[in-house]
C-alpha cells in the first residue's frame, strides 16, 4: 500500500450512493415536507423512478442527442414526468422547485464524514459527480462534507463514465491520472476511471437502492484498495 | 445591512492581496529556500517584477492575442524571462518548477481565516480569483482557507475584471448576480463587479505592494460594505 500512498495526491469521490445515502435522505425529507404541506404520496416510489430516469436522462447528453444540460435540470425534467402519476399534478411551481432540490439535501452515510476529515489532512479531496457544482456545494455545506474543490462533471462538461471526465478532474488539478484515485461504491465507474489511467477505491453500500439490492454488494475486479466504508478507506491510505 | 445579508447567498473573494500576503509569501519562502539550496537573489524585487508582468500576460488572453492559458503557465513563462536578470539563469527545470509554485504557497493574512471561517457558516464562500483551480486548490490547503468551492476564474476561461468571470461564478452556483457579492482589496475589481450586478465588498490591504504603496489605500466608491479587514467584514455581514 506504501507505494500507492506516496503515488495518489487526489481522491476524487462518486456522490450519490457512494459518499450519501439519496433514497434514505429523499423518503426522510418528503416524508417532512409532505406532513407540513399536506401533501401524500409514495416517497420511496418516488425516490426509485426519479433515479431510475437518471441514466437514460444523461444518455441523451452523452450522445449528443441534447446539448450539455446540468443534472438539477434533467432531475426537474424526470420530476416533471412523474409528478402526475403520483397524484401530484398540483403542486406548485415553487413547491416543485422545493421537491427539486431535495437532492441539494442529502445526508452523508455515517462512516462518510469521518473519513472524509482523516483523508483531507493529506490528500486533496473532491467530488467527482454527475451532480452539477450547486447541487454538490449547497449539498456539501448541508451534509457537513468537508471537500477541498467541488470537482463536477459539470466543469469538463463530459458525463461519468465518458472518459473526459476522469482525464478532466486529473488535468483540472494539474496531475497525471494515476495521481488520482477515484473512490466509489459503483464497480462501473471504477471500470471506466481505471481505463482512463487513475487508480480505483471500492467499499460496498449494500442498501443504496433499499432492502432488496442486487447490485454493487461487493468489489468485481482487483480494485488498487477494496474498503469496508470510508473510514475503512480513510486507515488504509495512511490517515 | 438587513436586507444585504438577506440577500446575498454567496461570498466570493479576490485572492492575491485580498485574501493572502503574495508579497510577504514569496520573500519569506524563497530567502529560505535560496538558503538551503545556495541561491541568492533580490527575492522581493523579483516578486515585485514578476507580479509587474501579471497584468500585461493576462491582457494578451483577454484580447484573444492567445487562447486560453491557465495562470500557472503565465506565471512560469515570467518567471523564465526574468531569472536571467537576477542571476539566476542557471535554475534546473525542477528548481523553476519549485519557484513557480510559491504561488501555489501562499500564506493567508492574519484576518483572513478567521474571519472566512465565521462568513462560511453562514454563506457559500469560495475564490473568485485569476488564479487556476490547482493553484487555489493547493493554496488553500497550505495556508487552511476554508472555501466551499474553488470557483477559478478557470471555469469561465475569462480573466477578471472581464464581465463573464462575475457572471459565470453566479451561474455555475445557480444564482442570480446580485445575490452573490464580490468581496476584494482592488478598488477595479469591485467596479467590474458593480458593473455585472454583483454586490461589493472592500477592505484596504494598504502594504500588500509593500511599504510605498500608493493605490487601493482606501473604498474609491461607495460600495456595499466597506470594512476594516476580513473580520470586519463578517461582523458586518451577521456573522
Amino acid at each position: 500500500m506504501s507505494s500507492l500512498t506516496h503515488t495518489v495526491k487526489a481522491m476524487v469521490f462518486d456522490v450519490f450512493g457512494s459518499v450519501v445515502d439519496w433514497r434514505g435522505s429523499i423518503i426522510r425529507d418528503l416524508t417532512r415536507w409532505g406532513e407540513q404541506q399536506g401533501v401524500q404520496a409514495d416517497w420511496a416510489l418516488l425516490a426509485d423512478k426519479w433515479r431510475g430516469l437518471y441514466q437514460p436522462q444523461m444518455e441523451r447528453v452523452r450522445t449528443g442527442a441534447r446539448p450539455w444540460t446540468i443534472l438539477d435540470v434533467l432531475h426537474r425534467e424526470s420530476l416533471d414526468q412523474l409528478l402526475p402519476e403520483f397524484g401530484l399534478a398540483h403542486l406548485t411551481e415553487s413547491q416543485r422547485d422545493h421537491v427539486n432540490r431535495v437532492w441539494h439535501r442529502l445526508d452523508a452515510w455515517p462512516d462518510s464524514i469521518a473519513g472524509l476529515g482523516r483523508l483531507k489532512c493529506r490528500y486533496i479531496i473532491g467530488p467527482l459527480s454527475n451532480g452539477n457544482v450547486a447541487l454538490l456545494t449547497n449539498m456539501a455545506k448541508y451534509a457537513g462534507l468537508p471537500w477541498d474543490a467541488i470537482l463536477s462533471t459539470e466543469l469538463y462538461r463530459a458525463y461519468k463514465p465518458q472518459p473526459a471526465a476522469y482525464l478532466g478532474v486529473a488535468n483540472i488539478l494539474g496531475l497525471q491520472p494515476a495521481e488520482v484515485m477515484l473512490c466509489a461504491a459503483h464497480n462501473n465507474d471504477l471500470g471506466a476511471a481505471r481505463a482512463a489511467g487513475l487508480k480505483t477505491a471500492f467499499w460496498p453500500r449494500q442498501t443504496e437502492h433499499g432492502p432488496g439490492q442486487t447490485g454493487d454488494l461487493r468489489a468485481s475486479e482487483s480494485w488498487d484498495i477494496v474498503a469496508l466504508d470510508i473510514r475503512d478507506l480513510a486507515t488504509q491510505m495512511g490517515c
